[in-house]
């Protein structure tokens, strides 16, 4: 008779399938924005963000959830104003990616970024609260003091040996940064996060970590890249051409040691439709994104029935033309990690 | 901010959700038998029922799998041969269920069955395995002696105070049998079944047991019912009338305080439609079935390509059926116990 030698490894492929579609290919919808939904809601109503009460929130949440989440392979939503009020909404074939971590970050050293965990929270309270995967967002300068750099992958660690143990897949987001730089959109930053990004897959992929997926930045810019100057995202300087992004693309995928998905950042969907069809192109699995599909139904906050008509009109129009972008995804189960 | 107080329960609820179609129905296929599959190998090759090779039985379940499980809200597979050689075949969008019971009982005191759990398995190994849902089969006589009695109530207690404190749900069989009886399938037996039927679903929903879901047998025998005396599947005699049978499908809904679902013991797919539609008429969530799908695969055996052949048409075809008899589940959702 044979023997679950490894339930564990059983397990992660398992829930791994249940955060993809079918077909291997990861199509993830994030509404885990807390601070970010709130600076969102502020400009909208004009309160100040830290009046912006946690019902607008969890409002804003809960309607996405309940329009987009059946079009979604997994929904990654943070555990207290999200999942807690809209868990009901998301189909039982839709997966579930719970975030561990507080929003934003806490500075040090003049700029320097910590992630802290949610208190009260746990990858085993995800696990019993229904969770298919755990996601982290890390904060990431490699030039980075000594004592945030330990903080901040003694975090990831610690979080990957807590997933192995409960065999739920780990995703990790990581966000670069740089202490002594303003603007990380601007075009002086764009051929430096390109490097940034490899850098941060390269590192972050490493077996000790115990990382399942990465969800990474795109790498480089395409408001500033030549062949899209016509385009309505472009941002009029040209820093790239096609084929030093497609560069960037590839040496991710070849830095990369595990599966890794495309995040939005909040860009325009046709942007992002470029952004995943190159990632993809290079050997990425999909995405996972939020406001890039989302975002525009604060401008109907708070009327409840125009947010939903937009969502079901607009939103999910977006939705359905990212997802035809995404069909060139690479499905997870052949990513060498796997095979 | 809302805290999720109670973990325990949604993670449950999701879970359900996970085995259920959208809509809240089960329509969940079993390929977990494993003594009953050696028989009816043991039938088609002539070869005693222990010389029957696993490497046959793990190859019937495979190819089950791979062809009928995208259509089934759920599969229940035992671990062993089953789920640790078909998980891969089974989509993210269909839930697994694992059973946690050996093959068979074992008699004592003269035709009094124990139920035996498997060894080296857990609640706690399902779930790291990726388990959505526990099923504990229980043989059942309420006249058996106490201490009978005491170890297979026991053995539910403790399987229910499992899957609580890991928020997995628990579905519980029940095949009653009485030890001064030959034949379960007579229509001696018939009328006796029915009573039996019902009291097992008031014991067991009892909360103490901490049962999510009954998986009953049908109270009552189709093929000794007058109004389908014309039937292929009638039995000749003439037992109850269809109103009566009606009378039974509702005393049983009343007396389960949990969800509940039927299960075919192998009847053909038209008899089972029947069944189906009478339970569901009366409140029940939908079917678990095995046999009454795919049981002529084995009459293909061992030519593989034959196999494929009639599960891709004909056993597709009845589950098809099966499908659409069961529109009017009631969603697990709107029972009373989640209200």
């Amino acid at each position: 008779m044979s023997i679950i030698h490894n339930p564990e490894i059983i397990g992660k492929k398992r829930r791994l399938a249940s955060l993809s579609e079918t077909s291997g290919r990861f199509s993830m919808l994030a509404i885990d924005q807390r601070q970010s939904l709130r600076k969102m809601l502020s400009s909208q109503t004009g309160q100040a963000p830290e009046s912006v009460p946690e019902e607008s929130l969890e409002l804003v949440k809960r309607v996405i959830t309940s329009r987009l989440a059946h079009k979604a392979s997994a929904i990654l939503t943070d555990p207290f104003m999200g999942y807690a009020t809209t868990w009901e909404f998301i189909p039982g074939s839709t997966g579930i990616l719970l975030s561990l971590e507080q929003t934003g970050y806490s500075t040090v050293n003049k700029g320097e970024r910590l992630t802290r965990l949610l208190s009260d929270w746990s990858v085993e309270k995800a696990l019993l609260a229904g969770a298919d995967g755990i996601k982290l967002l890390i904060w990431y300068d490699k030039h980075a003091s000594s004592a945030v750099l330990e903080h901040q992958m003694g975090l990831v660690q610690s979080t990957g040996e807590a997933c192995y143990r409960h065999a739920i897949p780990f995703v990790l987001e990581v966000v670069c940064y740089s202490s002594d730089e303003i603007s990380a959109t601007g075009p002086e930053y764009a051929q430096k996060k390109a490097v940034r990004v490899i850098d941060a897959a390269s590192e972050f992929s490493d077996p000790r970590y115990r990382v399942d997926l990465l969800k990474l930045e795109f790498p480089g810019n395409l408001k500033y890249v030549k062949e899209f100057q016509s385009r309505s995202f472009h941002g009029g300087s040209v820093i790239h051409d096609l084929s030093e992004i497609r560069d960037f693309c590839r040496s991710v995928n070849e830095a990369s040691r595990v599966p890794w998905v495309i995040l939005s950042a909040g860009v325009e969907p046709e942007e992002f439709i470029e952004a995943i069809q190159l990632c993809n192109d290079a050997g990425a699995s999909g995405f996972l994104c939020g406001r890039a599909v989302w975002q525009d139904v604060i401008r109907h906050f708070p009327d409840l029935a125009a947010m939903e008509r937009y969502l079901e009109t607009t939103a999910t129009g977006a939705f359905d033309l990212i997802l035809t972008a995404n069909k060139n995804a690479v499905p997870w189960q052949q990513h060498k990690h796997f095979k």
